[in-house]
């Protein structure tokens, strides 16, 4: 199984991630946890590029090729020979969270949609869409200073646009992606994402 | 006009592609002078990444997405907007250098086009194709000792390949590609290229 986790900056993605692997081990599964951009060597240098800098650094058709890039990458060294092993895969973002970051800066949803099926043509078997107010979400992004806040930066309107951009990727794929409400302790969310399972 | 220069590593085209920019000069033209990959600043981050490390650092088809993000990047912050002020361009590679090295690496073509048809859709006004024996241009590339030797470590059957899928492109695009015989010094070949213009 190939599961991501997708939500807006701050939503509590990482942390279910690591729990949702600890779940699953302890279930008797070998998992390899990830996270995108990144998850390979290639990609986290392409990473670099793209979490550090300012805001318009690259143009949203440039950071469109960079990230799926990183996805090629990840995808060719870490997810696919994890998968032929039988590892559960489980990664913190995939292709969704390309879908609505593009978007919301202004690219066009086609372009991003052949440049995935061109290079990528990969699904996760299951997204868990952790939702969450982006007021909350953003205090609890920005209080990482983590010095990767280049999307954080965008600020509150941006987050709220995302949030907008996830709910209605999880209407047009409700095979695939399933909404767990974040807004409550991480134990408490932990238990909705494995009651999914 | 935008211009650019091809052909094999070590060929002469940064050498030529000066002569070139001090011609245009000469005859009062306003000439930016640039390379691939590479070019704009954040083209060059991306070059780094693609001209150091192990010649396996990369799948071709990460590489290909790597190569058009940093294209993408130079089109949009040097080239057009040097074209947009009245400048000549001239550029040390373009996307012909992809569809060889690609072809030559064991990508596919469709791809290649593919891709350069969605995120670039631009072609140079006139290319200038130096021709040259790989054995003279291996030597005079490794010669060079830039530290950016990942596609000379490649070899010699290799650039044989290149050359051949250079002159091949030259057949396909008989408008837009002329070649120019590059066994001499560097002072004929300069007046073989201005004789083209």
């Amino acid at each position: 199984m190939f599961i991501s986790l997708e939500g807006i900056d701050g939503s509590g993605k990482s942390t279910q991630a690591r729990r949702l692997a600890d779940t699953l081990r302890a279930r008797g599964h070998a998992v390899t946890l990830t996270r995108e951009p990144g998850g390979s060597e290639g990609a986290e240098a392409i990473r670099r590029l793209l979490v550090e800098g300012e805001p318009d650094r690259w143009s949203a058709e440039t950071e469109l090729l960079l990230f799926n890039a990183a996805r090629r990458d990840h995808l060719e060294r870490l997810i696919d020979p994890a998968l032929a092993r039988g590892d559960w895969v489980v990664t913190d973002r995939f292709a969704d969270s390309t879908r609505v970051y593009q978007a919301t800066r202004g690219g066009s949803r086609d372009t991003v949609d052949a440049l995935h099926h061109l290079m990528i043509g990969r699904e996760p078997d299951l997204t868990v869409l952790i939702d969450m107010d982006p007021r909350e979400a953003l205090s609890r992004g920005l209080a990482r200073a983590s010095g990767e806040d280049r999307f954080e930066d965008l600020g509150l309107a941006f987050q709220e646009r995302l949030r907008a951009g996830f709910l209605s990727l999880a209407q047009e794929f409700p095979d695939r992606i399933r909404t767990v409400d974040g807004a409550a302790d991480a134990g408490t969310v932990a238990a909705r994402i494995e009651a999914l399972l």
